[in-house]
């Protein structure tokens, strides 16, 4: 079998499909794909297809592929019967080490020579799950953000034995797929996107903890403050704004004191010369020749329509 | 003079006219308030004419309050002139404690008895502010989100000489103003958002300084991901939809075990039977009897209209 280029694949396998699994599914029968799906629970195929039925109204007002249809999603009983055509397979099992081990181990058996098999992984190092497998070097990590058929990030990375093919084919893949990939080149527990949610949520805890905040208090400082800014430019971008016309290095200056004061559990680094240009030059290359003042309208016009797309225009936000 | 209640106020003072200062000017006059500001810089008030100028264009489409108008601005050429009539002060100077010290004794002195003076401090508790002030009892935090006239959070909080009914009058007043705010019942340094978000600024700094991941990543790991979400529903509804029908209670059982995994530099505390009933009936708080499928419909409709408002429809992100 000649392997499929990530534009030709057809066929994708989802084995596990559970919230994360069942996403997936979701997802790639909205964007065309024949999917064929297995988990191991009694009750798995009523609830994944009560999940695909739910997810579809909204799939279908946000545009589906030519051909999408829940019609084109087969449960197999087996999970060699799941990947044994599959041109790409995405594990989605529950967060387990050893069980991601021997899972992947028996789906690399399983699925035609080559294939990229991916782990929905939130956090564990390929490397660590690739061990036994006796091709590792097709496994890598395809890390989603509940729900995959809606957010649209994949954090891409190999482990020590993936080839470097099998993660620029998966990187691509998904880009063909739909979704917005970041290729981290090392590996680091959590990738990204999670290292920085499980420090805001470490830190809520510790705050539900102490009595010093409620859970609905902590949603609504986030959805009603950094939240709305986060969906329209991220946290490196946003606090270079608060630094005015002088923007990053301007704030850096002015709160970099501030990382020495208690504002969370977290330990800050030290703020050094060379931590400072990187941060500073960083934004320089995100900012990519916006200047301050058009950065400032991009927020202001994003956030603007973020409040009227979630009805919270007219002065006071609606209780959500 | 009788003190105006909160409903009554017509003539806002803000002292500080930067980034934070400047938008709770534009903020307030949005909303139809007489404004008087004075700033110590020699170019403040071009500065704020050029801030409100380019922020009215959005206001204008969000909806001016009825009499809003850029001529209701008044920059005065001394302090005390900013706050001799003023029904409430909001105070914006830069983030050094002496200063924020003198400056609210300033103020104090100049501003008419009673009248509410809150500080914009994005992390010192008042307590440690109002030492020198002849009357600190009516001294409050009011810390707002960048920019101020279009981010909805306000986080209010007394310090210890602070009288309640001061924190309640100004809660009120941040209402009215077209503002949702969070009630402190104590002092935690950072409050509540910048907690949170200060967590994940200093786990990105880490990532920069060990080079785990660019800037560009970072910001585009959270628009493209948990940002999306973030803007809908917060972190702690969102994590328990993690936990598919089970909700908050099944993702503890299933993700738990992570809070021991190095997923970011913050040590998270420990996962007891207290800390695990907090977060669980805080989420059913929170969710305030909408069902898990319901809060996941929700969360959808609200991610796509955020997704079509920012023009991220159709598939692939467009790169922002």
């Amino acid at each position: 079998m000649t392997l499929p280029t990530p534009e030709e694949v057809r066929r994708v396998a989802c084995v596990g499909a559970g919230v994360i699994g069942g996403g997936w599914v979701a997802h790639f029968l909205a964007r065309g794909y024949d999917v064929t799906a297995w988990d191991p629970a009694p009750d798995a195929e009523a609830k994944l297809r009560r999940l695909v039925d739910a997810a579809w109204p909204a799939l279908t007002q946000l545009g589906l592929a030519e051909g999408a249809s829940r019609d084109r999603l087969t449960v197999t009983p087996t999970l060699e019967l799941a990947v044994a055509e599959a041109q790409f397979v995405q594990e989605s099992a529950p967060e387990k080490l050893d069980l991601k081990r021997d899972l992947l181990a028996r789906l690399d058996a399983a699925t035609p020579a080559g294939v990229v098999i991916a782990s929905s992984t939130s956090g564990y190092p390929m490397t660590d799950m690739q061990t036994t497998a006796a091709d590792p070097s097709r496994l890598v990590v395809g890390h989603p953000f509940n729900p995959p058929y809606l957010i649209p990030l994949v954090e891409v990375v190999g482990g020590e034995h993936t080839e470097e093919a099998a993660v620029s084919w998966a990187s691509r893949f998904y880009e063909v797929a739909g979704k917005s990939v970041i290729t981290m080149d090392r590996e680091v527990p959590g990738f990204i996107a999670n290292r920085l949610q499980e420090a805001l949520w470490r830190e809520a805890l510790h705050m539900v903890a102490n009595g010093e905040a409620t859970v609905r208090d902590i949603d609504a400082s986030i959805t009603e403050g950094p939240g709305l800014r986060w969906a329209v430019m991220g946290p490196m971008l946003t606090f270079a704004l608060a630094g005015g016309e002088g923007g990053m290095a301007h704030m850096l200056d002015h709160f970099g004191p501030s990382l020495k004061a208690p504002w969370t559990r977290l330990e800050a680094p030290e703020l050094d010369r060379e931590l400072y240009d990187a941060v500073v030059s960083g934004c320089d290359v995100a900012a990519d020749g916006r200047t301050i003042a058009e950065l400032v309208a991009e927020r202001d016009r994003g956030v603007i329509d973020v409040l009227r797309a979630t009805g919270r225009l007219g002065g006071k936000a609606e209780p959500r």
